[in-house]
């Protein structure tokens, strides 16, 4: 499960990232958008590094997606020039600083109010530039995003009318499909592509005109990139996978790139170690909208053992009297990578020789 | 429950600290451990801030207490003396920096294991130097520690006979007290310095010498200071508290310093509004060791609702019809506020009048 000489260079906890695993990851995702003849736009919240973004861009991504403005902007600064913001630019702050961010890259976002949308606009048309907005459809997951006809076709008319913003499209996050059985993703996969493609069917016989229809999850990108008329495809977790991947059934272990680097530092009994990897390493993430995929706050690579209790800087691995030693480095795929990586400042990138390269989390707390 | 123009100058998702509350909090607990004549060791990993140790150290605490070595190296760097490690530090990498620690600040760490104080006595003999070291008791959370007289006992002889280390007493962490139910806690509180006094007693009568008997967590220390033997008290929560504390009783939702500022970015429904507040700013965390005591991901101030749901961006608060407008700037009081803190780079100190400092969060992802 470990040894003491596991990285020895390295502090604990640390991230550690599989280049093999990776590698391969970043082909097959690429591989099936290409073959479906669909954009691949990943998701860069997973990861917030600049350089695996340039590395996904290498293999064949037309651009990226992130979440937050500050995570476009560190992006836009390491030289990315192609952003979605897969989400909504909200108060004249904000605003202020797409429009600046405007000028240095080429920026999209999402839209999901008329009121959010004449914001953008005054903003943009002030200013004598276009920004380009995609409308948000909610095809399930009940968070942001307009779900019903009428509603998207007024908002696609208010936008129409609107000088500054120009429609590009639709995004969807069917991030509803991480509730799972695992038997259902396929079909919630297909389900959101031909939704996104039935709408805009319909915006197109309102007269609209849709360049974009982009849909995304790790999940459900297999089935909803094979709808004829999906465009684009947004995944992020892909990347590196993880324990809630692997218990709904899209990767296996061998497929997660990403584990924590940890040390035994305590074992009071003969089924108990304590690792020095708590919540702070781990995060508590036990899968959202309604995920149960998971058991445990981490798998132990090379055991069928899980972190079975967190506190902020211990991991308490309950076993059945495995051999853990005081000072033995074990290695913890986590739950959700997104959340753990938001948590380092720093991946090391590494192979069965040892650590390639030190790769800053850019991005990392740029939530705002 | 809030408006556009709570605190305009800032981005959202930020961290704001109530001062008037933060104050309160520290003398509180100070008072409560000098009424005892106890000494007050404040567990800084809730705030990772040099600023706020300082106000805790002049306010009257002894010393700081840290769960990591990276901790411990900031608050040395920021010229604080005293600093414990309440929490064991293994494999030679940690011990070396251990080592050089020493030479800058007073430093005690934790021991449950005799391999490891062989390891610690190893180094610190080597440099002619002496590392004082506290005995982990285990007094029910099952974590790290001892609970046996028999292994205590061992373990204090081996310490004795080793160079380089000196047995400065005995320390533990009643982390079960918050599994609760609230009307529990007093009686946790109280079996906690009774299990240590009666053990420092035991060990005494085995003729070891003890200076300190160090008991805390933010739920039992009002009930374990009393405690006549018990000599030094190192909670950590108390200058924040949170909705864990509220629901465990602990304290009220108004002596809740600490906030999550954001933005409602969506009202798609007239029961759904979204804020740009998620799991990457509140954190997953809804209690540890069994607490079962807040419901959803944060209050909403001003109101009885909570966040509902979390995405890694999103906090979805479900509600009965309340007015929520896009824009609207709201404040949320997380369930878990040591998560929270380490999430963010800065705090900012703020009254009713505004922003009056932008605290760094220097020890952040500190977890080495």
């Amino acid at each position: 499960m470990g040894a003491a000489d596991l990285f020895p260079e390295l502090p604990t906890p640390s991230l550690l990232l599989e280049q093999a695993i990776l590698e391969s990851n970043i082909r097959r995702m690429q591989r099936l958008a290409d073959m479906h003849g669909v954009a691949l736009r990943p998701h860069i919240k997973t990861h917030k590094s600049l350089d695996l973004a340039r590395r996904q861009l290498k293999e064949g991504a037309v651009g990226i997606a992130v979440a937050k403005l500050g995570e476009a902007e560190v992006m836009a600064a390491g030289g990315i020039v192609d952003i979605q913001i897969a989400n909504q630019v909200v108060g004249v702050r904000n605003i202020d600083r797409l429009v600046a961010l405007a000028s240095r890259a080429r920026v999209s976002c999402a839209v999901d109010s008329i009121g959010n949308a004449q914001a953008l606009s005054g903003a943009f048309a002030d200013g004598g530039k276009v920004l380009t907005v995609m409308l948000d459809i909610d095809t399930g997951l009940h968070r942001c995003g307009l779900s019903d006809h009428g509603d998207i076709k007024a908002l696609a008319a208010a936008i129409d009318k609107l000088p500054g913003l120009s429609l590009k499209g639709l995004l969807t996050h069917a991030g509803h499909a991480y509730a799972g059985p695992p038997e259902n993703i396929a079909a919630l996969g297909r389900e959101e592509g031909e939704t996104m493609v039935r709408l805009a069917g319909q915006l197109r016989a309102d007269g609209f005109t849709l360049e974009t229809i982009s849909v995304g999850s790790t999940p459900t990108a297999p089935h909803a990139v094979a709808i004829a008329g999906v465009t684009e495809l947004r995944p992020g977790n892909y990347v590196f996978h993880d324990m809630i991947q692997v218990g709904l059934g899209v990767a296996t272990q061998e497929q997660c790139a990403l584990s924590i680097l940890a040390t035994v530092i305590s074992t009071p009994t003969t089924t108990r170690a304590v690792i020095d990897a708590g919540s702070k390493a781990l995060s508590s993430d036990m899968g959202a909208h309604g995920n149960r995929s998971v058991i445990g706050y981490g798998r132990v690579v090379g055991s069928k053992l899980t972190v079975t209790r967190l506190s902020e800087e211990h991991g308490v691995i309950e076993h059945t009297g495995e051999d853990f030693r005081v000072g033995q480095r074990v290695r913890i795929i986590p739950n959700h990578a997104c959340a753990v990586v938001n948590l380092f400042d720093v991946m090391y990138l590494c192979d069965v020789a040892g650590v390639i390269a030190e790769w800053p989390v850019h991005a990392r707390g740029r939530s705002d």
